[in-house]
């Protein structure tokens, strides 16, 4: 028997991964689930890959307002974008959620849906990261890429439930993942319905924002895109909470898994209230018999190209 | 070699069908489409099953209504549901998209999501149509049927794009048309996220309408559930004109039809502005190339269970 989960050491959270697989997916065994009720929903950053030192797609945001500053050089002029393109990491990194809302709003607007999957492909497939000098599609945890696969070759149906841009995510997942662009939840802004010069019906990305997939928002638009509560989850942070009750609260055999940042040679640790993985996070995982990974402990690696 | 559509007539229409899928999926041919991007779009109401005399879900509104006001009689009282309730079939007709759009609020709200599709799965298991004195599901067009199955068959992913809300569509899609609930793209309604008595985390729906799924809103909402424009789009009405042009608007092969309702004897001959079928939407589909079905000429049989 081949291993399936091979980056991760022998631990009690390998192990619960492979047990309740096989429990759920043994014809006859009390806790048989459905192949249709097999959705596992993964939050993709730092639960998939790497969010640290800033989200992928703040540094894609960034980028495209340096290109968009070359023609239209108001930019430099108004803020938030004025200190974005300062490139002042000490300033930037002070700007508020709602000031990187505007540059993100900004930045996702104004083109059509498949100009933006280009500039977001054009982007991915060349910008790299400024610790590990590589792509973002290179710093995937490798475990997890592990555990999506295993899932999928028992039937489950793995999906991205992400506080990221799903329109973003899209244009990578089934490439990196292997999870179609339909099986992205994310957040959204709206598309509007218009006709090009030549007549062909055309969306073009508009800037108010639908929802923020987060919180108490995730079981929201997992509902909505799926129509079903999963049976499984995967997070790493406050964010995720409320989908690991939500998956928690139905009924039959239920997984629900932590992911703790806690290796700064090889990743990053990064507990604490920033990082979104609280004490009270822990304390509640504890008493709700979530499972929790510690990085550090119990993967032998956390990327594909460390040894 | 069996015949994939045999409730068709041999017609332009099935040839059509037959050619466009085996020149799309035949490697090497000129109009070859990756199997990923193989998305084909149906509208259900009027093209995929009976809409007349009345849409199924308003049918199932009013009957929730009676339940609820057998608790709560102060609904007989106030309109519009005192009109629904009455009866009175002359009136009930009278009532414009607004008053009907409340009843489906009242009743389709302040549940669980799972005590709502118990309720719609109640009723389209039970409830007969006046004229066919069968169950909606089975006043499916067989021929459609054939349609899906056949794409499936080729790669296709069928979906579901509804005027009609997607947690209704959703309790049977699967069963009657092979689609998963994930695939069914309609109306929708928030759902709030809380925790039981019990304190398991729950959604319940509110009667907060987020978006009607028609005319232009078809295309923006097929982006925000599949990220990808369709292939293949087949409607019957003004309400399916946008997801027409938008699918035909992508780069390569494309197929549009409408399904026109000209067979009283077997089904309805509903021509005319109140079917949305229009001399304005018919003189489109000729001049964009459209394929039209006519349902009297083109099919064998209507449903699987006529001769």
């Amino acid at each position: 028997m081949t291993d399936p989960l091979p980056s991760w050491n022998e631990c009690a959270a390998k192990q619960a991964i492979l047990a309740f697989v096989k429990d759920t997916t043994t014809q006859g065994s009390p806790k048989y689930v459905e192949p249709e009720e097999r959705i596992a929903a993964f939050d993709q950053d730092g639960t998939t890959w790497v969010e640290q030192p800033s989200y992928a797609q703040v540094m894609f945001a960034f980028h495209r307002l340096g290109l968009m500053a070359e023609k239209d050089p108001t930019l430099k002029e108004t803020e938030p974008s004025k200190t974005v393109l300062s490139g002042d990491a000490e300033a930037i990194a002070k700007l508020g959620v709602p000031e990187l809302l505007e540059v993100v709003t900004v930045t996702h607007s104004g083109m059509t849906v498949e100009a933006f999957q280009k500039a977001v492909q054009d982007w991915i497939t060349t910008a790299q990261h400024p610790r590990f000098k590589r792509l973002y599609t290179d710093l995937v945890y490798q475990p997890m890429l592990e555990v999506i696969r295993y899932l999928r070759a028992n039937g489950y149906k793995p999906i991205i439930v992400t506080g990221g841009g799903q329109d973003f995510v899209r244009t990578y997942a089934e490439r990196v993942y292997g999870i179609p662009k339909d099986q992205v939840v994310g957040s959204a802004a709206g598309t509007t319905f218009s006709y090009d010069a030549s007549g062909k019906a055309i969306l073009t990305k508009d800037p108010k924002l639908l929802w923020i997939n987060d919180k108490s928002g995730k079981p929201v638009e997992i509902h909505q895109a799926m129509g079903r509560r999963p049976v499984m989850a995967f997070g790493n942070g406050d964010g995720d909470q409320h989908m690991l009750e939500y998956t928690q609260g139905g009924a039959g055999a239920r997984f629900m898994m932590l992911i703790h940042h806690d290796d700064e040679t090889r990743e990053y640790a990064t507990d604490g209230p920033l990082s979104g993985f609280s004490e009270a996070l822990m304390a509640h995982a504890k008493q709700s018999g979530w499972h929790v990974v510690s990085m550090k402990s119990d993967w032998k690696r956390i990327f594909s190209w460390q040894s």
